[in-house]
């Protein structure tokens, strides 16, 4: 009954570390690894290596930068039976110098994360992953607002230049409906013919699960989670949900359900992910969430009449 | 581009009466009626108009029988719009001589909610209610623990027996995927010929509001929704997210955010509804959320690995 193709990928710490700086307890890391190691995910994103040179490290933590030395605090000692170490590069702000040679990291998978006008970008970084030695996706970020032909081509350079094992629909700002997730999942597959489609959903609308589910009912491979659904603004498709529909018997969820009781639990008293009308709103009018973040930091959170005002007067409704 | 038939069930009060006894206070329910009002909903149902021969005045109060006199406290002096009044019945526990004569009362369409072992109960109270001149859908609860004939017998019962307007799938456990909606919108298009099929969906496993776009998607015209996902263990599809996504120019999304903001996030200090792992497990195991509710009254609510272990225990896993 079930897909042996499909792939998950865990990116609590990676989406998660956009809602505190990346500034998590190295002990919280260490839980959430052994959590998804430990329910048979097959990949698990401890965070960004992108450049000093874009991010302060007084103002940023180890997880934007995840330099060798740190991912191993993480790793050491923990079993992590077929889950294998992912990072993210951010195309604009990440240089493929910072990777060492594979066998001398433990890193396997390099997700790069582009707009579509970065893509050359993009695909320069996943040559030089793949030429030393790291399995790459490319992640396509603000899908919701890419109607351009030049997504198109995009895609065509990837399938020709790349050897990514993936190319994901990236909803940023959690603004698609399953109607539109069919159509791009149905697009990539017509242009990217030799690689597996990903799905990365944003909860603004309480639709990342179920776009999650429909990109794979249309055939993604690759799709993401995060524990709780912790990420950026509403946040993510919660990957206990997701493990808790994927039929495979290699999957178990009761790790998933100690990792967040003891590493997510907590941090809900000084994080605010999920579903927060700042954040819908942000999804309903297809936008970036980063207002509706500040907003929710802010002394006014509950005054949702006038974020909707604000909103609708910066962006029409 | 929008569906001109689609009707749309705010049950704020009703669904959230699950949780609180249906001890809301006056001005709530009042906020909750304006809101929706103004925001060009449908219908708007205000409680249950159960018997107090099964529930006694002292635990619960009165939007769980919804006199008469009561429900006109929450209408006066508010402007309706197009919008008309609902309650529900539940069919094991309601009397049909408890209604007035349509044109006595302020109410126009009584929903009737049953199990499938119940049907010929809610027909008995649909047909007297439709005697008396009210318009009437039914609404079978429970709808992912259905798998027997007598479903479909239940179905062509009320095809042929009742003036219903619309019949219910009702996922109360927050159990079912898409493709399950899929089968059962048209199962019951399949029995139910002159009548228009209805969705009511609740969100243990965040697929509410999706599953209610599936419904509308497959054809279904009746869909409910409450404020914010106000509702029975971890709610129902927001209607504020229902309305986002419905283009019909008669609906307005701020009286409802207004709703929201007056009305329903006050209650978020007191009232525990929403995504909480203890209601994920239940959907995901396919039960009533009852023991999810006791669990989260509790003093132990963050021990969700031994909330796993009793469920698991008793239902299997």
């Amino acid at each position: 009954m079930y897909r042996p193709e499909i792939k998950v990928v865990d990116c609590t710490i990676r989406d998660g570390g956009l809602m505190n700086n990346s500034q998590f307890a190295l002990e919280t890391v260490r839980a959430v690894y052994k959590a998804v190691c430990g329910a048979g995910v097959d990949y698990v994103e401890l965070g960004y290596r992108n450049s000093r040179e874009f991010f302060s490290s007084d103002k940023y933590g180890a997880w934007r930068f995840c330099d060798e030395s740190d991912l191993r605090k993480v790793t050491d000692g923990v079993d992590p039976g077929d889950t294998k170490v992912a990072i993210m590069m951010d195309s604009h702000k990440a240089f493929a110098t910072d990777l060492l040679p594979a066998d001398e990291s433990i890193v396997k998978l390099v997700r790069v994360a582009t707009y579509v006008k970065d893509i050359d970008k993009a695909i320069h970084i996943c040559q030089v992953a793949a030429d030393k030695g790291y399995d790459t996706t490319v992640n396509i970020m603000a899908i919701s607002r890419e109607g351009s032909p030049f997504l198109d081509e995009a895609l065509d350079q990837i399938e020709s230049e790349t050897k990514a094992l993936a190319v994901y629909v990236v909803d940023s700002y959690g603004a698609l409906y399953s109607e539109e997730v069919h159509f791009l999942v149905e697009k990539y597959q017509m242009h990217v013919k030799t690689k597996e489609v990903g799905g990365h959903f944003h909860n603004s609308q309480q639709l990342a699960f179920a776009n999650t589910i429909e990109s794979i009912i249309k055939g993604a491979n690759f799709v993401d989670g995060t524990l709780m659904g912790l990420g950026r603004g509403s946040g993510n498709c919660p990957t206990e949900l997701l493990i808790g529909f994927l039929k495979n018997p290699k999957f178990k969820i009761r790790p998933l359900l100690e990792g967040i009781q003891n590493a997510i639990l907590p941090l809900q008293q000084k994080m605010t992910w999920g579903y927060h009308l700042p954040y819908m709103i942000m999804g309903l009018i297809n936008q970036h969430p980063r207002e509706a973040i500040q907003w929710m930091e802010g002394d006014r959170k509950d005054d949702i009449l006038e974020f909707w005002r604000q909103m609708t007067e910066a962006y029409g409704e």
